[in-house]
């Protein structure tokens, strides 16, 4: 069980202002995480880590010098957004360029790469690495597609120590991904573990079981089985990660994590290490400085995991090198330069994004303008009406967020658009802020595609000229070809997609036949309603284990339904 | 739960062994527990912690440069044995004397106590401090009976320091004391925590409630109420702590540690500590270098305390200075002075107690030394049958485990018996070896009181004359005190010495009026019976929680009825 909290919508936020509070002096906040307390040394590139909370001391208990210089700090178990990865990144950058890392998980990957983005725009040097470390989540095939774990200590303590030596931003993420190309993990369960309020684990395993391959936020595991000696357990363990052995990686020198993930005591992992060191010998292999311990949590789960990384020159030193952080030390960083010490403050200044310099809109523009706040507004009152059977629906597959965050985004995103509209933004340009703010506040993975969205939308429509109905059209597109770069989903995959193809489809034929706009809007809409309910019939979505999604068949997407709700409250307005 | 293991019985063994390898080139095995890799420097007090296992960092975890030298580890919840403490005592002695440190237990008082009469006695000059922090296991009147909990940390961190510092034995000795002495600590448990291959929690503290003062091996709190928030438990916490503040502790600032007793995540911690750190500021004290986390734990166990530390100037220099050990490291070591590397072997040899130095007995005192060895067989094989009926007795107030106890204590005097026969030894030697060998692997406090006893006994017996009746009153006499000072205990108190005392009174009486010694062992032996089946009718233990003790009246004491029984046994004997 999580017991202590006082309110449990704020533990993340509780809970890293008392980790502030006690690591004083080694860290500090800034909007969207934190930084070290003395500044990345000028000229150094920086790594920043991140990912939800609920797995510490991943990810903030691992910044100060020799790892990493920054963490992004998500909700339980959720993505940071995209604006609080870019703000900790810009606290961070030194001027040598960040590489921003988490583990490969949609909102992570979708938000990390969306921050690179506008980093980029900023004039910062910025790279983004998913780790994918997990040999239980997909096979050999498609490695691309593992979930990273623990492997995430190997990857980011590589990474910080090449950019300590000074090697550039392609160094660093040549060093990382090195790193994660040689790194393995295989993790096992014993218990589910509750979030922060709730009356119920978030998952169960059978007592006296365990469950082969379970991540560790509960995503299923690829078997159950009764629960072995740790003897046997070590053997499972280590045979499973020595199939799983990198090419051309015979070294015979690894760096080993076995990690507990919550409950498992110390004790119990030594007794299990002592199994595991003795069979890493008699395969030949070479422990070197091996972590036994709390490394990457997830509540309070009962379970382990055991990494390997299969070192090279490079990489032993790496793994050796000296660290200083509040959950993680090694060696002595007396000989790390570090850069001078910084207030709160002035971190927060570095993590600022640079000033708006959005100009008001052209009076065709602006006139547009409270048309767009009034559909804001519709979405959002239809959302409210709508939250609790979007949230029945994405519960038969997902956590069953999705109208909470539905919610919140599209309240977010009208509270922006207002305040932009009140500014005299242009229409373009209360749909960015709209954007921007839906991407930011939402949470989960369908704000940061709708905030996305919805902001390449509004650049395409811009704050000059009154946009024609061919420009709706391609700003629609625009939107669209957003979605599928960061979403990494394809039509027909069961997701908000299948809603969006055959509205964006209808939208331009309909317009190209000479249809008017509120005429071919609605056809549109109607199209995207279709295609989301037909999507009860569609195979599982992509990434999902099996077990959980088969359960999705018959219920429709809860993205796609959401969609086609939006656009239809949109149709009443364009009539009027 | 605690799932992982391979046999039970060895767990502590077997995570011993796993973190030693984890931690090779920080800690060195010998026998007992473990030492510093790298030896204490030539004239440094050496600082030896120690207690039963499943409290993992404490207490192998925090040995190394600026923290303890070796760490004395027992079974889970057990005291190691005198001669375990001895024995890496003598391995961290660097010429300069040895402060051995425990939390204050009956075992653990009982079997470092013993160890510095034997360190002393071999020419080490060693002391013990047992650390008394927890507020709620007794009043301000009673401070020495209070338990140690983590205050554990604050005492033995700043014993190390002032060792590092260069102060002598003395200097070492007051430092402990003093942080003792301004050490307090609170505690509360949400859940009970569960021994290696148990099916069932050691105890349980039912969902949604908290016991507030509930000790570390399950020991009953002062009361159970409803889960609070975070911020009211801190509120308690704080509340608890600041009404305890020792007299003339009024410098405003404290070393704190928040702990978390196993199960408790570091974010729930944080959570928590976010509020305790702006009470401790309301109350006007300032907090240097907190410690939030696990650092002295109890298996599984849910729950969290507080530790304050009122500091001076001296503490606060001890507090803050520098550590580098498996599981606790703060500031830079480099340069502290450290002796230099050794091996396991050499660790071991330093470890080793004198050679032994008995001589061989008269030819009358060994012409007794077979009839000794009878009595050894005999009451083993008495205890075996009697196994059952002892645990049954011991399981209405205590742990179960006295037959258990007894069988394997009185197995391995056996042994020792007929080596030390089989070696030429007298009566005496026979004795003295039993003894040892009884207090070395009986575990428990009966087994150290047993071989503490019969060693008293085999000295006074001696190896030349052939024991008078009057010799073997005054033998009985010597083991007895040796028990009053070891034990705490007080006839009435419902202990074996319910029993012990009427038996000595007895033979004395009756050898003095002439009987001859079988006669009146045999009306001790019935007095001694007859005793302890009155204890069933005395007040509970002392030292025990009322709840758990008032289930014992009506039962007789388990040790009481042992001791009944084994005298009974050597009456036939002496027959013959």
């Amino acid at each position: 069980m999580t017991r202590l909290h006082d309110d449990p919508a704020s533990f993340s936020d509780d809970a890293l202002a008392g980790f502030l509070d006690a690591h004083a002096g080694r860290v500090v906040g800034v909007p969207g995480g934190v930084v070290r307390a003395r500044a990345t040394r000028e000229g150094k590139v920086a790594v920043v880590v991140g990912g939800g909370s609920g797995h510490y001391p991943a990810f903030c208990g691992v910044v100060g010098p020799g790892y990493a210089d920054g963490a992004v700090v998500g909700n339980v178990f959720t993505s940071p957004s995209a604006s609080e990865a870019a703000s900790v990144a810009r606290a961070a950058d030194a001027g040598a360029g960040v590489l921003l890392t988490t583990g490969n998980y949609a909102g992570d990957v979708m938000n990390f790469g969306l921050a690179v983005e506008h980093l980029r725009g900023e004039g910062h040097d910025a790279r983004y690495l998913a780790v994918t470390d997990d040999v239980a989540s997909a096979g050999p095939d498609e490695v691309a597609k593992r979930r990273g774990i623990a492997g995430d200590v190997t990857v980011f303590k590589c990474a910080s120590a090449a950019a300590e030596e000074g090697l550039d931003l392609d160094g660093v993420e040549q060093a990382a991904c090195r790193a994660n190309d040689r790194t393995r993990s295989l993790g096992v369960a014993f218990s589910g573990c509750t979030m922060p309020g709730a009356d119920e684990p978030l998952f169960r395993v059978p007592e006296g079981s365990m469950s082969l391959g379970l991540g560790i936020h509960g995503e299923p595991g690829v078997s159950d089985e009764d629960m072995p000696s740790a003897a046997d357990l070590a053997r499972q363990l280590v045979e499973g990660l020595l199939r799983e052995a990198p090419e051309g990686a015979d070294g015979g020198r690894v760096a080993a994590v076995l990690n507990g993930l919550g409950t498992v005591k110390y004790e119990e992992l030594f007794v299990l290490w002592r199994t595991v060191a003795r069979l890493l010998s008699e395969a030949g292999l070479e422990v070197v400085e091996p972590e036994v311990g709390e490394l990457v949590t997830s509540l309070d789960m009962g379970g382990v995991s055991l990494t390997l990384m299969w070192l090279d020159e490079d990489l032993e030193r790496w793994w050796r090198a000296p660290a200083d952080t509040p959950a993680y030390r090694k060696g002595s960083v007396a000989d790390l330069v570090q850069g001078s010490e910084r207030s709160a403050a002035d971190a927060a200044r570095a993590a600022a994004p640079p000033p708006d310099e959005e100009s008001g809109g052209s009076p065709q523009s602006r006139s547009l303008a409270p048309d767009v706040v009034r559909g804001a507004e519709a979405v959002a009152a239809a959302m409210a009406d709508a939250e609790e059977e979007l949230g029945r629906i994405d519960a038969v597959a997902g956590d069953g967020d999705h109208g909470r965050g539905m919610v919140r985004g599209t309240g977010a995103a009208l509270d922006a658009a207002r305040e932009a509209q009140s500014r005299g933004r242009g229409a373009g340009g209360v749909l960015r802020a709209a954007g921007g703010a839906w991407a930011d506040r939402a949470g989960g993975t369908s704000g940061v595609l709708w905030g996305a969205a919805l902001t390449a939308v509004g650049t395409r429509v811009g704050d000059d000229a009154r946009p024609s109905p061919a420009d709706v059209v391609d700003a629609v597109d625009a939107g669209m070809d957003v979605l599928l770069r960061l979403g990494g989903a394809q039509v027909g995959d069961k997701t908000m997609l299948d809603a969006i193809e055959p509205f964006r489809t209808t939208l331009r034929e309909r317009v190209e036949a000479g249809d008017d706009l509120p005429a071919a809007w609605d056809a549109a809409a109607t199209a995207a309603q279709e295609a989301g309910r037909a999507t009860a019939d569609l195979r599982p979505k992509v990434g999902r284990a099996r077990p959980l999604a088969e359960r999705s068949i018959g219920t429709p997407d809860a993205g796609a339904t959401s969609f086609g709700m939006v656009v239809r409250t949109v149709t009443g307005l364009l009539r009027d």
